[in-house]
């Protein structure tokens, strides 16, 4: 068999709940010896943006959008039952006492696997996210060219 | 040719909608003859609760997540326009005089096509859900390495 | 090598982020020379409605249904952060700032590019959308049979 043993992520989403469904298959996947292409992108991005750092120079918009969304593995929100910062904050509560890793660790343990971290270049024109407030972690800044050359080389690709 | 004819679903939406959508593509596959599993995480998993069973010996918050999150086919909100269960309701009630079988029988369909149903073992933990309470159309519960060769062995593979 | 030389996106969502999305993934595909179909269905095929025209001859349910989530590219509302209308306005101008191209410009290079937009039957039927309240580029109507088809001859398959 010729099978390729390679699986891309977009990680669209932003949200708690479907950030640690990405982090379980990346981590997965490539423990058991997978190479794996996490590719973050739009409200994702978030994860991957250090969570002290402001953007500069940004119009009233940009600056809006970036205040609302915070940076960070600490602010995600849930997809569900968000209920104002109630729903993450039990689910996190919940996920340590059946001894499952948070969101940062889940982070480290991806990036020890060797994990590819890529952050989606035009997201962060978009959101206004220059590179240098991006966590050291990311291993690459890469476009939808980028992507497509992965996506096609994966055994399968998935949008969360 | 030697393609793989088998399609494996990430079902991690509880909502309506995704779950007519999931369906639709599990029974059309299997109708046509391909190999379907059904992988049900997170919110998805509410799905194969059963409707009258309560999980026992749960912390509170376990319990309020339970609680909040109803089980079984009948209670799925919209993941749009559910405006208190309203959407919902007139949704089935559309699909029902545009002669669309209900969820509840395409579950039924999806099993007499030999779709398999899994139930995500780290979920059920996460969520407090023990195998007793699942509903007895559930094939097997499994983790994220058995996920990883369906989906190796799968056509395509979607995240649902 | 014998690739697939193909991408299929199922655009199940209505939201402007995921729709920008979809279509930065598949113009890129095009453009990189991939054949591209995207398969259209529920929320997703408001976008490939007609703005001003009317569905007729339908019970109130459907007409709610229609009424309260109003087709074409200029009505789509955010996945997150919609705040009732400013999230997409706001992000509309930003991504005018950023020079890049609106839904309605996105659509139309997709046509020039020979991107395959498919309108999903069955959502058409629970709709109440008929044929000739679809845009004009619109390639055609098909159902589950054809997508499964033109998954199964694709590189990767996309659920948005």
């Amino acid at each position: 068999m010729n099978d390729k043993n390679a699986v891309t992520i977009i990680v669209f989403s932003g949200d708690l709940d479907k950030l640690f469904a990405s982090f379980v298959i990346a981590t997965g996947a490539a423990a058991s010896g997978m190479k794996v292409n996490m590719f973050f992108t739009f409200w994702g991005l978030k994860l991957l943006q250090k969570e002290g750092a402001k953007p500069r120079g940004l119009d009233w918009m940009r600056k809006m959008f970036g205040f609302m969304v915070k940076p960070g593995p600490e602010n995600r929100p849930l997809s569900k039952m968000n209920m104002l910062g109630m729903g993450p904050m039990m689910l996190k509560k919940i996920m340590k006492k059946s001894n499952l890793p948070s969101l940062r660790e889940m982070l480290a343990t991806a990036k020890s696997l060797g994990v590819k971290l890529i952050a989606c270049s035009t997201t962060m024109g978009v959101m206004g996210i220059p590179k240098e407030i991006l966590i050291p972690e990311v291993d690459t800044v890469a476009g939808v060219t980028s992507f497509l050359a992965d996506a096609k080389e994966s055994s399968f690709t998935l949008f969360i």
